[in-house]
Order: C-alpha cells, then structure tokens, then sequence
C-alpha cells in the first residue's frame, strides 16, 4: 500500500494544495475567456479534479476521489471565489500561481503513480498514469475553453517532461525496492524544480525535424 | 431505491422525452454546422446520452444505460431523421424546442440525483453528478462541435441554476426523509420553470467582479 | 468467447497494426498542427487508443487493454519516431497511411463489436460500440487538436459508413451463429474495401435535406 507513504493529515494537505492552485489556473483562464461566475467554478473544478478523475475511471476506483471527499469539491469553489472577486491581484501574482501549479504537477505525479500501482497496474502504464493525472486537469481545461492544449503547443515552457520525470523516479524506486517517503518526497521536489528551471529558462521541446532548419510561422 | 420514485413506465417515457429534445438540440446545432447526416446523428446522440454516460461511469454502473436500453439509442435517431428532413420547421419552433429542452433539465437533474444517490455517493456528490447529468449532454455536444460550451459563456441565459435548484432540491428532501414522487416532481417542476423564466428575462450569471464596470467586448 | 477469432498471436498481431496506423495520422496531424515532440507522442496515443479506451471504459473492462498491454504504449511512441525524423516522407506516402487507416478502421470495428458482446451487451449495443473503437481515437485525435472532428465533417469521405457495415455483419453472424475467424474475416475486408472505394470516389454522406439545393459556403 503505497498510497500512504506520507501519513494520511499529510497526503491530504498536500493535495489539497495541488487541487487548489490547480484550481486557480482553471479559473484564471475562464476569466480572460470572459466566462460567467458558473463557467469559472466549472472551469476551476475541471481543471483541479479532470486528471485525478481520469486516473481513476483507468483504474477502476469508483467513484472517484472528486466525488467522495467533499473538501476536494469545496477547494475548487474557494478558487473560484477568490478569482471572481480578486482576479488581478491574482494575475499579477502570476509567478506566485505558477510556483504552486510546478509544486501541483510534482506532487500530482507522484501521487497518481503510486496509486495507480497500488490498483495493480504495471510499472510503465502507472508512471504513464501519474503523467496523465498531473497533465489531464490542464488539458480539460483548454478543451473545454476551445484552445489548443497548453500542454501540446510548442511555444510553452516544458510541461510534461517533469512530470515524466518524477513519475519515473517513482516507478524506479518501486522497481529496485526503495520507495519510502522520503525518495517519493525526492521525485515531488525533483519535478517542481525541473518545472521552474523550464519556466526561468524557457526551456522548449523540439518541433519535427525539418521544423527545426525552416522558420515557420506559429500555428 | 430511489431511482423508482415514479412507476418504471412513467420514468421510461419521461426519461425517453427528455432524451428526444436533447437529441434535437444537438442535431439541430450539428445542421448548423454543416455536419453531413451521419454527423448529426453522432450529435444527437452526444448530446441526448452524454450526460447520463458521465453520472453512469462515475458511479459504476457500467455498461451504463445507453448502452442497454434499446429506446435511448433509438430515440436520438428518431430526432435526426426529423431535423434531417424537417429542420428549418424545427428551427422555426425554436420556442418548442426551448421549452422542451427546459422539461429536459428538469428532469434529467433530479433523475440523475437519485440515481447517484442510489449508487452511495454522499449528498453533494448526488447534487453534483444530477447537475452534470443534465448538462453534461450540451457541454460535449459543444465540444465536439469545436465551439465554446453554450454552459460557461456569460452571455447565454441561466442554465446550470436551475438544474442546481433541482438537484439540491432533492438532496434536501433526502436529507430530511422527505423525498417522494410530489416533492420530486416538484423539484423538476422548479427546475423547469426557472429555466423558463431565464430565458423569457433573459437572466445572466455576472462575470468576475472588475468586468463588470468596464466594458469589454465579447470573447 | 468471440473475443478469440483468431488465434491471439494473430490477433494481436492485427491489433498492433490498427495502432500502429492509427498512431500515423494522429502524429502527422500535431506536426501539421506544429506540436513539439510530446504533443505529437500525445496524439498519437490517443489516436491510436482512445477508441478502445472509450469501448473498455463503458464496458468495464477496466484497467483498459491500452495500460495493460505493454506493446499497446510502445508502438504509438514508434509511430511517432517514425514521424518526427521522416514526415516529409510519410506525408507524401498520404495513400500509403489510407490504407494502412482503412485497415485499422475494418480490424477495430469487428475486434471491438465481438469484445462488446463477449462482455454481455445487446447486439445494437456491440455494434455501436464496434463503430466507436474504430473511430473514437479519430475524434479524440481531432478534439485534442481543436479541429471540428473529421468523422463529422460532410466533406470528407465516408468514413462511418464503412465501420458500421463491418460492425454490423458481426453482429448479424452472431445473430445468425455464423461467427467464425472466416466470417469476421469477411466483415474486416468489407469494411475495408468500402472506405477505400469512399477514398477512391469521393463517396460523400448527404447534409440536411434543404442544403442540398442551396448553394451554402463550407463551415
């Protein structure tokens, strides 16, 4: 039983704090897409609870996390307030949303790969999993605001490669028997800074090859 | 068990009505977007069905009953084959069709509530999942057909309210034992007319709070 | 059993195809649409899975086929190898990739009607659920991309047609008890045949009725 390798006050904390910053990002967009007070809260939940969701449809866990622990469904509706009533101040904390969304992809990784190994999953298809559960949220959300995938764009700093990467870390340490909390807690760290390191330096994944040699204008 | 709070036939032929203005709903935006004829019925039944696939795979009840009830998956094609041949008529009683997809919501809320509830989610879970129920069809109509969902724009008329009405109607009465087929028929009833009156006064949920006072052009 | 048509080294075999295909169009779709390399390993994942990931979802077949089976994740990502260093070349291979397509379209829509029934749904259920594995990736593929889905659009070449009729010849058989490696056989090369004579002649699906006599701009 991975899942608890933090104990539960914890894991739950931890979370929460992913599911809320999470949030956030979904109801930032709605409100730059001009959407009403529901679309945000819808925005915001998509986006906090749509890769958990995901995950454990795959896994076969129902119902979902999202739907039996009611603070994961209140988190996103505090977002939503305070971006209906704050939402500049919010934008120009921007750096500060984007430090927590990196802390919410690292522990979100980690914590959707042990799960999904602990419902017996193989190793590639649980870090596949954890990938999809820090990234799916995102991805929901710019479905549903009828944008192309941040996630997919190649003009965005590095996303899911932190994520593979402490997902990854996570699947290994299963394998050769050395997961405990504190390398688990070594992955969430190793994610989000791999994430800020992306966002400081701008690092970009590379187009298809001949992209590479020819300018081409952006889609 | 509440799912049977009226007679099965009665629940049948309301479920089977709610399931036909959702599917001409969801053709009729498909002719608009000049789907050929396999596309609208691919709509039709997106936007009839959608919903209760969602509340079905979220709750476990698989395969859901989409799936196993011939008269769901007939219906939708009924739909197409009238907007196929008929559609300017249809459009032209867009009032009709209005007030139909209106009875829709009413009841696709409280019967997607129960039956969540029925399943042994909590009572917000249940309120959530009938919320989602009678949404859910139009959010991935409005996906599929590349278009921002009609739910989050701030320039439509209210919708999800009065299927949160509904739904919240009917977790208080389980709350308090006093769920029946009075108090949920006039839980829909609620449901329905307040979408009624949303669209007659043409109603609006307020965007976020500073884009209020200025003027900002549509999205 | 159905499931077992063939033997499952050929089975498997013929599955492995239908993804492999599947998982060119969905590559050379993002490097259209200028994804970088993880947006293009992501299309071609859900290309090449996302029907059978919908099929298994709804019939409970869970953890789906797609996470289970190693040699599921690794060819979609070869897919994407292939077309990250060689699209030019793919690209002009265009009719090549449609019959290898057409191929994939006739395989998954038998494997998943016979994979439907065998998990205890109707005969109209398999068979929709059969046209589904085969062009759900499809969708997925387009929705991701935020393109009106291909699968709907009344100009392009029949593209459902062709899985339904394979669907529905299982189905039949089943019906009939005629199902044997040589009849679903038949019904892949049906399915097959049809959508490379759609290619070949253009065949096209009608839109609504009265816009066929009017003149209308595309969408």
């Amino acid at each position: 039983m991975y899942e608890q390798l933090f104990s539960p006050t914890v894991q739950h904390t931890l979370d929460l704090i992913g599911i809320f910053v999470f949030a956030i990002s979904g109801a930032l967009l709605a409100v730059r897409k001009n959407f009403d007070v529901f679309g945000i809260a819808v925005l915001a939940q998509v986006t906090a609870l749509g890769g958990g969701l995901f995950r454990d449809l795959i896994i076969g866990a129902v119902p979902p996390a999202a739907f039996t622990d009611l603070g994961y469904f209140l988190t996103p509706l505090l977002a939503t307030v305070l971006v209906f009533f704050l939402h500049p101040h919010v934008e120009r904390l921007q750096t500060g949303v984007n430090v927590f969304d990196a802390a919410g992809l690292g522990l979100f990784c980690v914590a959707g790969t042990t799960k999904a190994y602990d419902y017996g999953l193989g190793l590639t298809a649980s870090a596949c999993l954890g990938m999809a559960t820090a990234v799916g949220g995102g991805v929901l959300r710019d479905v549903l605001a009828n944008e192309v995938p941040s996630l997919l764009r190649w003009d965005r700093d590095l996303y899911a490669v932190p994520a593979i990467v402490g997902a990854t870390m996570v699947v290994l340490c299963i394998r050769f028997d050395a997961l405990s909390s504190f390398t688990s807690g070594l992955a969430v760290v190793t994610a989000f800074v791999l994430r800020l390191l992306a966002l400081r330096f701008h690092w970009r994944a590379p187009r298809a090859w001949n992209r590479r040699s020819t300018v081409v204008e952006g889609e």
